[in-house]
């Protein structure tokens, strides 16, 4: 191996390394420009590789390429809720926020697109994996709650924060990120207290919950 | 006149008359059916014209028709929202959701269809007409609250109540329209205090709404 050979933008990477490497570079143009600016020459060139070698990778073009950039954000993002399962439940809902909203941060303008499905390229597939993540974020909050058959009342609340939680990170990022992170954490998790509070009142099963969680303030 | 040109098949209307009694055929067939489901063909069928007739009133063909009837679900929309400045103000919020979710309840598939942007004619420009709604709703609350300068908090208070409304619906939807809509009208209300009550912790001017709220109970 000659030196040359060595230097990243002649590096020689294996599939799945360079799988990774096209979808990164993928991930990082559309966090900042809506998928419809986002050309396979722009993934080249960020990439360091040439056209052909992106459609070697994604013979699908564009519309693959964002798929596969879609999953690997939606996996990261369900990575954010997958908090260790002991001590207090509210401080482990603050700890997955803290992740979710630096995910936001990070990624601003291509969470905004992927969400607002406002893209050319937006398909009943691409719809369908943002609302996995709804679902498994979901799941995990009422894993986390301890919760096993929740009844209809209860999972539409724990829904209805979930989309409140985007619809305050959509809308964060259009008022030039404020408030500050942290308040905004301690606000979503303050709602999702008070809203089950409220269903608590029609539904025991939300009741018993709620008994638990207040124990622990 | 002959008696036959009266019948409502062959009837003459005029321009405006026309075009909303094709508007109105499309709606109640996009309330069924996933707007690429219905064809022009179907449009033409429920209204009893020619497709050529719709064609000259819709040149710009599915899209264009499928637009002029969001505007006009819109419109209705905006129009649940719009109730006199009079009375108590949750009263008043009631009233405005047992008419938003009567058009849910009877325009159910369609609506769904809709807010989901799962559709192949979903472009900016539908995602704008379905944000221009919200914003409209979000403007109705301040008035009512009687808010002419709103802080960014409450701002996003209400934008994130009036998301997680919609999200009830389309869960109450997929659920079988489960619980009764009283019940979820009261729901939803019920949320609608307890999140400006969180809100109110961290912010002056919530806290002096929620004085006159709370006053009312």
């Amino acid at each position: 191996m000659t030196p040359q050979a060595s230097t990243p933008a002649y590096r020689r990477l294996g599939v799945e390394e360079r799988r990774r490497q096209l979808l990164e570079a993928a991930l990082s143009l559309f966090a900042h420009r809506a998928p419809e600016e986002v050309s396979l020459d722009d993934v080249a060139e960020a990439a360091g590789v040439s056209r052909p070698l992106v459609y070697r990778y994604f013979p699908g073009g564009k519309q693959q390429l964002y798929e596969a950039a879609l999953m690997s954000a939606a996996d990261e993002l369900r990575n954010c809720f997958d908090e260790p399962r002991e001590g207090p439940m509210l401080p482990r809902l603050s700890r997955a926020l803290d992740r979710y909203l630096a995910f936001v941060d990070q990624h601003d303008a291509g969470f905004s697109a992927l969400l607002q499905g406002g893209s050319v390229v937006e398909t009943s597939r691409t719809t369908a994996i943002v609302d996995g993540v709804r679902r498994a974020a979901a799941e995990h909050i009422l894993r986390h709650l301890g919760v096993t058959g929740p009844g209809p009342r209860l999972r539409m609340t724990i829904r209805m924060w979930i989309t409140a939680v985007e619809a305050a990170s959509l809308i964060w990022l259009d008022e030039g990120k404020q408030p500050p992170l942290e308040e905004l954490r301690d606000w979503l998790v303050e709602q999702f207290v008070a809203v089950l509070v409220v269903t608590a009142r029609r539904d025991a099963q939300t009741d018993a919950l709620v008994g638990t969680l207040t124990a622990e303030l």
